[in-house]
């Protein structure tokens, strides 16, 4: 049963509306006049992190993508529960709690509990991290609102986690000392766009966070709203920092759309609409369905891989 | 570091007055005119549950040990979110599911979302389960407000769980085929009690769910209350199908009050007030600190270990 027909079991046993069909990165559920969206989302060692890897960044990851797809739904953090589970190493969990406490004063969410549990040493080292929100908007944003002559937008720049990862890795290397510090953090601190996503929330027509890659989160859109995206791949902004370590050609803005853990806001709305915040058109909605890539008004081949497609 | 020093640690980045300074069983935060209760559960193959143990049981008992802690504070239950590592074996997910779904339908909480993950095939199988409730009354319930003079209390029967575990890893056998049905059924399938907590929970001084044994969770009470706590062995309500397997001397008492996994309530109050469900008096508060164990007015050393303690 591969993670796809498993989450389809999972489908068909979810029939509450606040479930949104296990289709959004959110649960949203009315609570008395308020709306409390909810995320739960996991990190295995081995799986989602190295065992070399900074606990500290470990620990500000995991809070950072849970308060991303809140971020998505324009959600105010309430708080976070974190399991923690254990193998060895006194260090490792000092710096993790470390890495914890920069990143809930960062984003202004308390911890609220949790549970520990000791997994035997042999384990990998598995955390999940609960994190509940507020929406205040009328409006609680899905991916699947999105309508023919929308406008896709991104926040930021795309692909510099991406490129961390890499030089992380030892695949690339710059020797510009600020080139390098800034891909790293993209990649190891990741910033949930929160503000963001609290100002677009009730002006667009649906809105995600990219985690698994642009190209692959856009047809998720697609998919979910009944329309055909059409990116264009000249527009996705690279950093200046990206261009230098990986270039500018058609094969790095390829790896810029699929490299996924960017944390950016991906959100449609009418051309119309104004959106006070920095983002980049990247491309249209259309009657149809699924992506379609141009560069220059040119139609391109779409990669083999979209993004990051779980196991 | 022990995990006990690891929740030092958490606990001092853990400054809102929502995470009740980690020593309760849940999170409480008012939100709008209600409050939110919250709580977070691990388990894990191996530590909590048995590879060979079916799927079915262990995916209720992961509803039920959660929902267990709302429970206590007089919640009511409004969604769960999953966070399920998945090794190998497509049967085992699938029973799993099915668990769930009886789990979720019979206790009337419905799944909001979560989170799916591969962890490799040698790791344990690793389950994470957030359950949020809503607590109407005036007062949520913690476990520091007993007072000298209050009356213990707990529901049901203490010691089926642990029988039934004794069971189930062939330490003990009954030939009468309900009692070993009964006492199997308390260690696989718990049953929060939900409808009790509520009509408890504006009535108590303090209460918590029996998870990890009678006389180690009375010994939390009295420690977060500043109280002394008399138990009165011969008090601790015994079902006829323990003593049946069991006995009912001290020695199979002692079992009882300290095998855990009972999630039962525990819980003080005045003597004075009028508490309107089945339950048993087990013992006082008394000025002082600690835990005393009596039988029969006579004095009794406490046993080496009070309950399950956490690596």
């Amino acid at each position: 049963m591969s993670e796809t027909d498993f989450i389809d079991r999972l489908k068909a046993i979810t029939t509450h509306p606040a479930a949104r069909g296990l289709t959004d990165d959110v649960a949203m559920m009315p609570f008395g006049r308020h709306k409390l969206v909810m995320t739960h989302d996991m990190m295995v060692e081995g799986v989602h992190f190295l065992p070399d890897a900074d606990p500290a960044d470990v620990a500000w990851k995991l809070v950072a993508v849970n308060l991303s797809d809140l971020a998505a739904k324009g959600a105010k953090p309430l708080g976070v529960l974190l399991g923690y589970g254990r193998t060895s190493g006194d260090q490792w969990d000092a710096a993790f709690v470390e890495g914890l406490k920069q990143a809930i004063d960062r984003f202004g969410v308390p911890l609220l509990g949790g549970d520990t549990v000791a997994m035997g040493d042999n384990a990998p080292r598995t955390f999940g991290l609960t994190a509940i929100g507020e929406a205040k908007g009328h409006i609680v944003p899905s991916r699947s609102n999105a309508k023919p002559g929308h406008a896709v937008y991104v926040t930021g720049s795309i692909g510099d986690a991406w490129a961390g990862l890499q030089i992380a890795s030892g695949a690339l290397r710059s020797s510009d000392i600020d080139t390098t510090a800034f891909l790293l953090k993209a990649h190891t601190r990741p910033t949930p766009r929160l503000e963001d996503g609290r100002i677009l929330s009730n002006l667009v027509s649906s809105m995600m966070d990219i985690s698994d890659g642009l190209l692959l989160d856009a047809s998720r859109i697609a998919e979910a709203s009944g329309v055909l995206i059409e990116i264009d791949l000249a527009e996705v902004p690279l950093s200046r920092q990206f261009q230098t370590l990986v270039g500018d050609d058609h094969d790095a803005r390829i790896q810029a759309a699929t490299g996924g853990d960017d944390y950016q806001l991906l959100f449609t709305a009418s051309p119309e609409t104004v959106l006070s915040i920095p983002m980049t058109c990247v491309g249209f909605c259309r009657p149809g369905s699924g992506l379609q890539l141009h560069s220059h008004g040119e139609r391109l081949e779409l990669p083999a891989h979209l993004g990051f497609m779980h196991a």
